[in-house]
């Protein structure tokens, strides 16, 4: 397996920016579950581009799912998602196709597959397809919400911005999932927009960090090595184009600490065992703790600006200018967060089956 | 597969902290490797206690390989080495069984598996378990080596206390993988080992970061989602004990970076492409460019600390206090550099696997 | 994982015999081969129905490679087929959904997944879904095919009409490659038929035995345990519709030999080891030794037959008579055969690649 | 993985015929579960030579299980058993290494490995490892038996030698467990074993047939494609050493038959729906339906015979003849027994964990 994830339910993607479709077949989802439309659309329209801070690019999300639903229910079978790809425009792309844009991953691409490998927009390794990662992801969440599970991010984070941090768990999770853009702190939200606009006004693009907490997971989910909860949530979460870090907990702040400090002590309240703190970030030994499971990550501001950039000509072997002109967006983070919600929801529920089955997830 | 890791080249691991043995499978290195076992000593050498800064626990590490090979050459089948516990004191952790330590894995795993996992000395979660990774890891390391790839970790930091940047990376790798305490700046070195007896006379433990260099690695390796460079490197990290984040190249410090100023621009060098700066680690799309993988992972303090705590009594359902008792080390950070070394040894040998195959591998 | 297969390259199925779309994702498949959409065509002929012998729907089997090409050439990236459904009538199955078709998936499809889990026409287990594995199917055989590997089968048996057996390997592999009723023999053909039309007379149906060749594939593919060569094969054949058995070379016949007859002798022949008989079927523990590779399938009779038979009613928890009305084949041996190939294709390509990499195959 | 078996719950076994141990892991069971060292002794006794029909090899069989127990409970981490070899004389096998014995796997492990992969007696293909696969197939059919669920298999034959069919399944399975030389009709037995020393006193070998029930399994195990409950079984019974072919429920005759002669009918019986017949096997769809699921496979004599055999001499490239020395059985069927029964335990173990989950199976 390469392009898939999960060894209970697995989901596979497939499609490239400017094919006639992106999808995904989510496979292991037990039969019985009612399959919320309503619910993936609100997620596409959360990835979707937003107002002058996005992409001009406007893509319409309509999805379609061709198999594993029985009149909206799942039948257990392999469910494939389909996403139309519209208001496609190659020819951006064309004249610059092999003078690599620097830190996006046409280059790579190019050494991996070789001139075949490199499409116009990205290709399968363009932002596009998380459409399909949002989809299927939009399906996780719903079953993981069904046993009190409950996954939100906020944007902790763009340039030197930052936002509130978590206070009321459960409220503020609701409110963050009816946002487009996602903040506990709305003046935040204004400050990080002129941050945005303004790095859109120098044809530059900003970086910034998310933050996601899970609540409602219980306690023993994970495996003391290899698979832990950790390795896995940051296998699926460097899947979120631009990540470049993952913190869980005091993240990296633990690096300052000790032992006293950054120890969680635990208590008893109302017969249930909690911890003081959450340094730990829910996860001690690679498996939850019953704390909310939190983590932090990083995401380098778009590769594709308006500036000239040095490059080199692959065809010509030497160096070269580059001045990008596909559309494009001056920061992906409030964009991304949808995307991180999706994997994560995915990782988790697949860990999940570990514990319960598939009759226990019924 | 739960605690194993690898498509191709896989390990398994065994093993509980005041077993016989500690253990672990490698299976599908090619056959016609000679294994030098004294290279597998001075890998578990630099994992053992060193001095005062670590815990009195002295552990022989005698290993031996029961199968896979013939006459100190792979034959191609699984090869499983065996390390030895001596030196097992069970008794100071029998009281204190079912109070489990603040930060330690003691209480996720009795959610997890009940009253049968928690084991004295964190048993299967016990640190002590890295010596079969080591040990694989020296494998590997040995035939990443025999294909040019170098993989080097140094102390970035104790503390507050700061190692200097990576300058000259072969011979800084060279020197690195020489010493125990393994920093770039003796002098830094110093100021960590004060740092670290500091908190030891507290009865404390201290954290710190550690900065890793993958050298030579080829272009092109990696998939564009899911199983990314990163995803799997991360996976595998999250199993060196006492981690908490990991970050790439600039890491998150690209949060705060405009996409001019982060992006890697590409020029030739003696007809090769290279990047006037590395913030993407080495790593675009999921795929290596062939500038060096560089990675950060965050190391919380040693949770095991001498002072009382507040905990839980398991069996009673009370609050309780807790005066550890076991050996331990006052800072993990110096020993779990080899074993950073070793996971990614094992990540990277068993992705390259895809590009070259076992006849490639050779 | 559940309904794919391979490990480095992978293939996904999806889809029901009554939606839209059956579709299957081909993930692992190296950049740079052109994939000839003719053959696809031609292999997807040969499962069609062939005239009176076969089911009078008539599926047109348009489909469309929607990822993973970059005009007409791979790209290295999940490949994703869609195959049109066409011609459903669902009414002909409303009636009796509820009524398990003797020795058809429909009881343990409703055990496993419940009432959801019952389609009508079989659903995601309905035969109609090889559509999707002869098409990726068709695509492995190219690769393999550029390797020096052909693949070949020939209906052995129909009931009790066998063909002959096979002679000169490269020939007899090129002529049933262009045939829709693969037999080496064209009186068999005639007999077979009649044998065929004579069960459907009777409406009935009728069994029959497959038989297939591996031919040019090196010695040393397969491993000694699990993953051996015959272990891998049967994984995925048992996975074309109706087969309930499979043997290699003399197969169940070993069970009445001495050591002496089964024994395969070794000897040079233009200084190249041979064998004198290949009662291995061209495997030894586990893996290749070079010679052909031969196994024989055997496949029930259609159960879907136009008699009254005794069934059960699952809604009412009561007896009931069944007389199936849907289109149906008599017999299926001929259709199955490039099923058979097809899968066998995958299992072979995939075990290749831990020989070659990625690199290796291009 | 290569010699690994198993999603959920996994085994990898090591080890050579002539290493210190042979060994596997198995990862996944649950903790809480009491583990029998008399029943695995008693797995292993019936897998060790008998008397006269067998190798004079005089196997001990000492096991130690390294990990994975807490006073003989499973703790839910990874068991390791390691079983001693002893009586081992490499000397039997020096002179011809490089002289592949007929039919045996050296050649093909020649191929794959080069010259290391051939190890005296076998090596890693020996059937000594499956010392190891017993064992751990004694754990999962522990488990297996407190949920239920029973498999047992009897030797159908021996040359041309046939055993009574299944009567009743409870107590035939009963009986069969208690038996080394496992047949449900006492006089074939004594014609069997006349066959076994009729092809010893010939210095030949002779092969056979064993059929296997697995009564208990709940309808709605297995996938609809690929893994499927044959599909599965399989992949792990071609790993029992010499098996050339499997067949379920009616097996190969299902290609004689008409379909509404295969076909069995449902019924309800104590409001629980059967089939007058079984000629399925008890697997429609590749999924189980309640039934008990049946096959047979097929064992090739053993292929180390005291007669001079013609082979080649892979050192001087010249053809050679080959009379080999090594103790050998005249016949492995009735040892193969309790191979079977332990992967096939194993393979079902893995499977039921889809369904009911870790805590499902505790």
């Amino acid at each position: 397996m390469k392009n898939s994830f999960g060894n209970n339910i697995t989901v596979t993607i497939f499609g490239e920016s400017h094919g006639e479709y992106i999808g995904a077949v989510l496979d292991g989802i037990p039969s019985g579950i009612a399959v919320d439309t309503d619910f993936i659309k609100k997620q596409l329209d959360k990835r979707r581009p937003h107002g002058t801070i996005s992409t001009s690019r406007a893509e319409e999300d309509n999805f379609k799912i061709i198999s594993g639903l029985n009149g909206g229910i799942t039948c257990g079978t392999p469910l494939c998602i389909l996403v139309e790809n519209s208001n496609i425009r190659s020819k951006d792309y064309e004249n610059t196709i092999l003078k690599p844009r620097p830190s996006h991953a046409d280059y790579s691409l190019f050494c991996k597959y070789g001139q075949e490998g490199i499409l116009p927009g990205g290709g399968h390794s363009s932002g596009r397809i998380t459409v399909a990662l949002v989809a299927v992801g939009a399906i996780a969440l719903s079953v993981l919400k069904s046993k009190g599970i409950f996954i939100g991010t906020h944007i902790k984070q763009i340039g030197d911005i930052k936002d509130r941090e978590f206070a009321d768990l459960t409220s503020d999770i609701d409110n963050l999932n009816d946002m487009k853009f996602a903040v506990l702190d709305e003046k935040a939200k204004e400050k990080m927009m002129e941050k945005i606009n303004s790095a859109k006004s120098q044809n530059d693009s900003i970086g910034g960090v998310l933050e996601t907490v899970i609540s409602g997971l219980p306690a023993g989910v994970g495996e003391p090595w290899f698979d832990s909860l950790e390795g896995v949530i940051s296998h699926a979460v460097f899947s979120v184009p631009g990540v470049k870090g993952i913190e869980f907990g005091a993240g990296f702040s633990v690096g300052l600490m000790q032992g006293s400090e950054a120890n969680d002590e635990f208590f008893y309240e109302n017969g249930e065992v909690r911890t003081k703190t959450n340094n730990s970030g829910g996860i001690l030994g690679g498996i939850s703790n019953g704390q909310p499971v939190v983590f932090r990550t990083a995401l380098k501001p778009t590769p594709t600006i308006s500036k000239e950039q040095d490059t080199v000509d692959l065809k010509e072997k030497i160096n070269a200018k580059l001045l990008a002109t596909g559309r494009h967006d001056p920061c992906i983070v409030h964009r991304a967060r949808v995307v991180t919600d999706s994997v994560t929801a995915l990782a988790v529920l697949d860990m999940l089956c570990e514990k319960y089955g598939r009759d226990g997830l019924k």
